[in-house]
């Protein structure tokens, strides 16, 4: 079943404990159609490029049989630009600088062959781009996916974004934003306010101490990978919702614990994203890769009962 | 089989965001023999007591089953005391007051029928006195876990704690405390190092992001239950390391399967504490109640592998 995939494909500057790089292909759509790619075809995008994106990089999208119909370039300006540097936790980065660019005024349209798909997922943008992505679909998706952070969760963003929640099946967030969008500090207090505002699902990724599935009165927890070292981990949250969209759109299936299974999933994929810098080991993945490192992921939380 | 525990029997004055208390019962020992003594009888308590220290929590000791022949009063001081307040996020606490009192020069001296006991859980203290402790065993316990804390991994006392890191099976300490005794930032790198000084097992305590079991080239993840409120965080450690400890002696069966087993009973008892002021949530439990909450905990993070 198709996925639709909105968000920025872009380029980053990162700077962390390990090492510096200066231009890299970086992008919440990116990170999430590639992961996505290994689960479901065709994983659709839709993004805007400026005059300085390489073709190469395209290439990688379409040979991992992402639909790029979506993927429009602008002659006139650079493609959007961050540039950060992570603390020595890597779990805080610091942004110096962010260039817009071509997402200035970025309006997406869907090509027509998006627009009957059946999973929908939105990438980090303004609400308000979010919004017209949904409205443009001819009929409601099976899931729907939103990811959002701290920016959007301040006037005069919030209210587009609250609105949103009323439209979507899952909300990925992260520990500190969900306490922020709630006001509450208790994570489980947190999660019952945002999914009396619409979601049915709602994912808090809380890093290296994993992710938390929450839906009605349920929680799953999900452990996190323990590394030797997170190399870069940059796009780490946008490979984790590509994993997750990535399986339930292949396996079709919308109950808790099939939601549960994707975000093993999702953990799977980000577990290597943050090996390297940028994208680049999402191009070099197999399926083989993938169910040896997940088999490694439900390892380690698997134990057998014991009554005393 | 019997459990020996060694540690503080103390006063605590606590404030949180949800409420203070001037006196309140505490002391790593209070915490971990309590915890334990659901689990195996006898628990045999070694501890100082100053003058002030109430009649009726001795008696709550003994209708536990918890042996407290070798709980000493010197009645010519008053109790170890602490205080502490917790910051909003409850995972920070800030010392307002330490007395040592009875504790300055405290010296444990293991009644002769503690002597032979096959497990013993020397709870913080200086690590000097941990050492004397295991020195009084008539012979090597089968298994000896140490619990301890940043004040100790500093000169002059970090290399006595070093030394008995070779005299023990297991070390429970947080994750900051991790990376300070191994000068490791990742966890993974931290437990190598921790696990050549000597101990087979190490348990990295989270919080509320759980706990990390550490045995030769093996991790075990185990979450924590999320909490709409977490009154009172004192003595979750050592209410972790009590249940660990007191199911492992229980079963006494030393394998790393069995530890991911106590791991979770630990979670299990230190979930209870933190509803409470003080070790009060610990005198209120069944079986029954330990036994169902160690049931949500394992649903937490249990799922049905699925291949893709």
């Amino acid at each position: 079943m198709s996925l639709v995939v909105v968000g920025s494909v872009a380029f980053d500057a990162i700077e962390t404990p390990f090492g510096k790089i200066d231009k890299v292909i970086g992008g919440a759509a990116t990170f999430i159609s590639l992961a996505a790619s290994y689960f479901v075809k065709p994983v659709q995008l839709v993004a805007v490029i400026g005059r300085d994106f390489p073709e190469e990089t395209i290439n990688d999208f379409i040979s991992r049989g992402i639909d790029v119909s979506g993927l429009e370039r602008d002659l006139n300006q650079d493609s959007f630009f961050w540039s950060g540097k992570y603390r020595a936790d890597m779990n805080t980065r610091d942004t110096i600088e962010t260039r817009l660019n071509v997402l200035a005024d970025f309006k997406p349209v869907l090509p027509r062959s998006y627009r009957d798909a059946e999973y929908l997922m939105l990438g980090n943008l303004t609400p308000d781009i979010q919004k017209s992505v949904i409205d443009q679909m001819v009929r409601k998706p099976k899931f729907v996916a939103l990811d959002t952070m701290n920016f959007w969760m301040n006037p005069p963003f919030v209210d587009q974004l609250i609105e949103n929640l009323e439209l979507i099946d899952l909300l990925t967030i992260n520990d500190e934003e969900a306490r922020l969008i709630s006001g509450e500090y208790s994570l489980v207090k947190a999660a019952k306010k945002i999914l009396e505002k619409g979601p049915r699902f709602l994912v808090i990724k809380k890093g290296e101490h994993g992710a938390l599935l929450f839906h009605e009165n349920k929680i799953f927890v999900a452990p996190a990978l323990p590394l030797e070292e997170v190399f870069d981990p940059t796009g780490a949250g946008d490979t984790f919702a590509g994993g997750l969209m990535g399986y339930l759109a292949r396996t079709e299936n919308i109950t808790f614990d099939n939601l549960k299974n994707a975000v093993i999933y999702g953990t799977t994929m980000a577990s290597f994203c943050v090996e390297k810098f940028g994208p680049q080991r999402l191009l070099e993945l197999t399926v083989d890769k993938i169910r040896l490192r997940y088999d490694a992921i439900a390892a380690l939380s698997s134990y057998e009962r014991a009554l005393f």
